[in-house]
């Protein structure tokens, strides 16, 4: 099937088929819907990479997503998948890698703003450590970088930034859990060799403590690999060594649900022999059995700015920026009342 | 940055960055990685389309994906991408939208071959009802429907499929509970309109009721949206119709975890005062607390299946084929003893 088939199927020339497909006005809106049945009715997609790609560039807004299933990323995405169709624009949507790191990171961005000429691009979940002026020298679209676990320095102002309070958000966790009479609280981290969100979650976690003159230690310090199952042995590791734990501190609500059930299967009853406390606030630690105490993410609302600071460049109505957000304490079953 | 500057910053000739690129053999070693060095430290990327195209026409196998973030897929989608890459092709991974149905399914294959010139797709997820000879006349390359929720004559023969025998799957996670005592056994199916694989469980559902001799009652059907939330809602309607209930089965883990949470906030304890079993083996199904009694579904053997079966159409030593996987129930603590 090409544009001659649907020509002589609709009875018309090829110029005709030609505006009709390219949305050009000159086309009597009879004959623009018999040849628009016809086009739908077999299944005729224009093969022409040129005029594709060329419409392509005009309105097209990319956002790339680390890894290929991160559920934490799903509601974002819909969200301002939303906002670029009510603004004009076209969303193409991208994974990365989730094991790219450094200069992979920018190998990615480049790509993907060589593919198709993009007008502006969201990063979700960027791992990029020491973001300086030339980290971003060659992305010549605007950028924005969202729930991300990167480090800069905030003199940078070559891209825009939306994320959370780390620090503090970790503070509030560890100290909600000290004034329920927690003193010997654990904490459940990603990899040792993190040094972006998760070393800023372990500073609050730290600063809390000694805030209450609790001391810092070690034994106290375990790594779940951001895996349920992972955290479940953490959660093991971090019985075995200290008789004395009364709560646990899971920097993603998935590690809360492993430390939760570890304890759980060792006859331990989280909330009331000892609490645990999850970060995120993912629609599972709503619904587990206990429901689980988080520190929520705003999402909806990093979504909300990500979008709205990149249009505002495209649309030259505004600077980049860096908003950093405040986090939500919920409070649900997993800690002692 | 182009190619000129990596020329004379290589002080070579823009053939032998050319060269270089295009991974000729006709460059000194020396020489190409002196060029291959510049080129990572500047993020070079050649940006010619054209070049790009023909290159993946070559050697690309899309795999197409329905819905953006589906946990179920993420492991099959791991492993047909490592045996992608074994077998020497690139894989190109693309989402649908979730929504789309019937013709805009077709449409998508459509435009996805066309992307690219690819060899063939996989396609997970997807939701055709009633495939004949004429529903793939237009894709030209093999295409291998996986984990399918769709209908098909069997005579059909330019795809293969991929898939689990969902009514006798059905069939025997009804007829554990039934072996188990149960008699009054709700159903949370999806939504009301599904004719595909929640139609066939369903079935299975009642096949195992008649065998029993235990009469069918519409009060025991539910729908849950395939969701946790929805699910949860539809087990607090279920024990509001029934007050004899005694076991659920939920047509997959997500929901099973929303009907247990429902079930454990009234009070009643899943596994000794009801039952609840569920269906696909998701790790949250091992994880939650109790853990959740569920028919596993064979997703590493059906994304080795799909590979092998694409793998050996596109290099002729096969003809399309028509699998389905039998799936395994694992017992754990959602269901009385």
């Amino acid at each position: 099937m090409n544009i001659k088939d649907i020509a002589r199927l609709a009875g018309v020339g090829l110029g005709t088929v030609s505006r009709v497909i390219n949305n050009h006005p000159d086309v009597k809106d009879e004959t623009r819907e018999k040849v628009q049945k016809i086009i739908k009715e077999n299944n005729y997609i224009p093969n022409n990479s040129a005029r594709n790609l060329k419409k392509l560039s005009s309105n097209t807004i990319g956002v790339l997503i680390r890894g290929v299933f991160n559920p934490f990323f799903s509601e974002m995405v819909d969200i301002i998948g939303k906002r670029i169709s009510q603004n004009g624009y076209t969303m193409l949507l991208r994974h990365t890698d989730y094991s790219a790191r450094g200069a992979d990171e920018i190998r990615n961005l480049i790509e993907f703003q060589k593919e198709v000429k993009l007008q502006g691009i969201i990063y979700l979940g960027c791992d990029l450590k020491e973001i300086d002026n030339t980290t971003f020298e060659n992305i010549e679209v605007p950028l924005v970088l969202a729930s991300t676990n990167s480090t800069y320095n905030t003199e940078v102002n070559n891209f825009s930034y939306v994320g959370i309070k780390q620090i503090e958000s970790a503070f509030i966790a560890t100290k909600y859990l000290i004034e329920r009479n927690h003193k010997n609280i654990g904490i459940i981290l990603g990899i040792k060799e993190d040094i972006g969100l998760a070393s800023e979650r372990l500073q609050g976690y730290k600063e809390a403590l000694i805030k209450s003159n609790i001391d810092i230690k070690e034994e106290f310090i375990e790594y779940g690999g951001y895996s349920t199952r992972g955290a479940y042995d953490a959660a093991q590791r971090l019985i075995a060594k200290n008789k004395n734990l009364d709560s646990i501190f899971c920097i993603s609500d998935i590690m809360a649900v492993g430390a939760t059930k570890a304890l759980e299967d060792m006859g331990i009853k989280v909330g009331k022999d000892i609490s645990i406390i999850g970060f995120d606030g993912m629609e599972i630690s709503e619904f587990y059995n206990p429901s689980i105490t988080t520190i929520a993410q705003p999402r909806e609302e990093m979504a909300e700015h990500s979008i709205a600071v990149l249009l505002d460049i495209i649309k030259n109505k505004g600077e980049n920026r860096h908003i950093v957000l405040d986090t939500k304490l919920i409070e649900r079953n997993s800690v002692k009342k």
